[in-house]
């Protein structure tokens, strides 16, 4: 059965996956790095070198499965990328996807190939829609919703998704975009595991209910 | 040194540390007794039987070397207390807090001395002038911050705390008071730990760095 998962997604204590103001130089805005320095110090991210430990196993969890990916309009690029036609993402020409990539707009356009198997494809869809498309794009594989934090709410929200790993960060952002909003109740759907890791980081896992 | 210490602060994952509304059938709000399940099944709670692991070690910190405590209107009582001329709060003839306690409420009333060595006094002021009121009255010993969230905030906001133990059920509860708002960059007045434990909560603890 192919599921619907979501990984490594990073929030601050306060729940914010994102800080403000969003920009092509800062593109976490005033989060900067720090939700992620968790995973810049694992083997899965330096590829030589590298931790080994929970986090590396916890972020690994990305790759194996999946058949395509959906994203935000705000994950594919800065504000006002829409308004330029040469805009491929941050990634350069191979992206690390590998896989039909679906990004979320309300300002469609054509899809763009890139190297190694990344195909983006822009969308204005329900997130039922769009997961149905990257249903038959992922050829029998998983569909990993990729964020921000308000796709990934709008994906738990309509109960679309079936696995999901936050890692939360001890910092307090205070401001930027919230994944816990309209989530209330997150609890009685899902399965919920927490562990806490020597980098500081806690990871949450939420497996959903079977009925 | 008299520190200024909060314990046993339970929250949600979304950060909220009472749900809504508060009324005297439900002093938590739809949280009901959620947020403190964890301790319910401590030996610090129950006094006999109970686990004796990490969420009682952490529990028990709350008593040892606290010589008053400070509490908001909110935890005192119910909405509409303070029209009710025999209100001496939830906890009965013999509280539990054994020291001289403040309660910050801009509808002061003569102090009320309970049995085992609990007085309430009644205090509008600011965080800074209760704390200094506590500090007297402390002996020496510690000054409890006993919540709810919005004192926990203010008293935080306010620079006025040197050790936070916070703890966070897995539970989304959506509404209520959040005891986050307002403390942005938090993090670089403390070294904070996080610890899982096999009930499932997080325990979180903010020291405050000495410079
Ligand atoms: N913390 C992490 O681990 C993590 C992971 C991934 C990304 N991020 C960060 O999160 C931020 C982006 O998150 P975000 O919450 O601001 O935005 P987002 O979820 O990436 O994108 C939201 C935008 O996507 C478009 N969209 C969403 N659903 C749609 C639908 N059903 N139909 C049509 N368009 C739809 C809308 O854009 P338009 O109306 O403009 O088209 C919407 O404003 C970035 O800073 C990114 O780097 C963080
Ligand atoms: N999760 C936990 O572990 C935990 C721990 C303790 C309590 N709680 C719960 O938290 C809830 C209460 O929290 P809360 O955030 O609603 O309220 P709170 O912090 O208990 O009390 C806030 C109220 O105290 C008064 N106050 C605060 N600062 C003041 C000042 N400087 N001067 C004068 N008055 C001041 C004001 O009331 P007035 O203007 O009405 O006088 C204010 O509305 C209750 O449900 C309680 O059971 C939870």
């Amino acid at each position: 059965m192919s599921l619907t998962r979501i990984h490594n997604l990073s929030i601050s204590l306060d729940g914010f996956a994102t800080g403000e103001p969003q920009s092509k130089e800062a593109p976490f805005g005033h989060a900067g790095e720090r939700l992620h320095e968790w995973m810049f110090a694992t083997r899965f991210w330096k590829k030589t070198g590298g931790t080994v430990g929970a986090d590396h196993a916890f972020a690994e969890r990305h790759e194996p499965g999946i058949g395509a990916e959906i994203m935000g309009a705000n994950k594919f690029g800065p504000p006002g990328w829409q308004d330029d036609p040469d805009w491929k993402g941050w990634w350069g020409p191979n992206p690390p996807f590998h896989t039909p990539t679906f990004v979320l707009t309300h300002r469609p356009r054509p899809p763009i190939e890139m190297a190694g198997g990344t195909t983006f494809h822009f969308l204005d869809a329900s997130p039922a829609e769009a997961l149905q498309a990257a249903r038959e794009a992922a050829g029998g594989q998983d569909v990993r919703i990729g964020g921000g934090a308000t796709v990934v709410r709008d994906f738990v929200a309509a109960g679309l998704v079936d696995n999901m790993h936050l890692v939360q960060v001890p910092i307090v952002l205070g401001r930027g975009v919230r994944v816990w909003d309209g989530l209330e109740a997150l609890e009685q759907g899902y399965d919920i595991e927490v562990v806490s890791t020597p980098s500081g980081v806690t990871h949450l896992t939420f497996m959903r209910k079977r009925g």
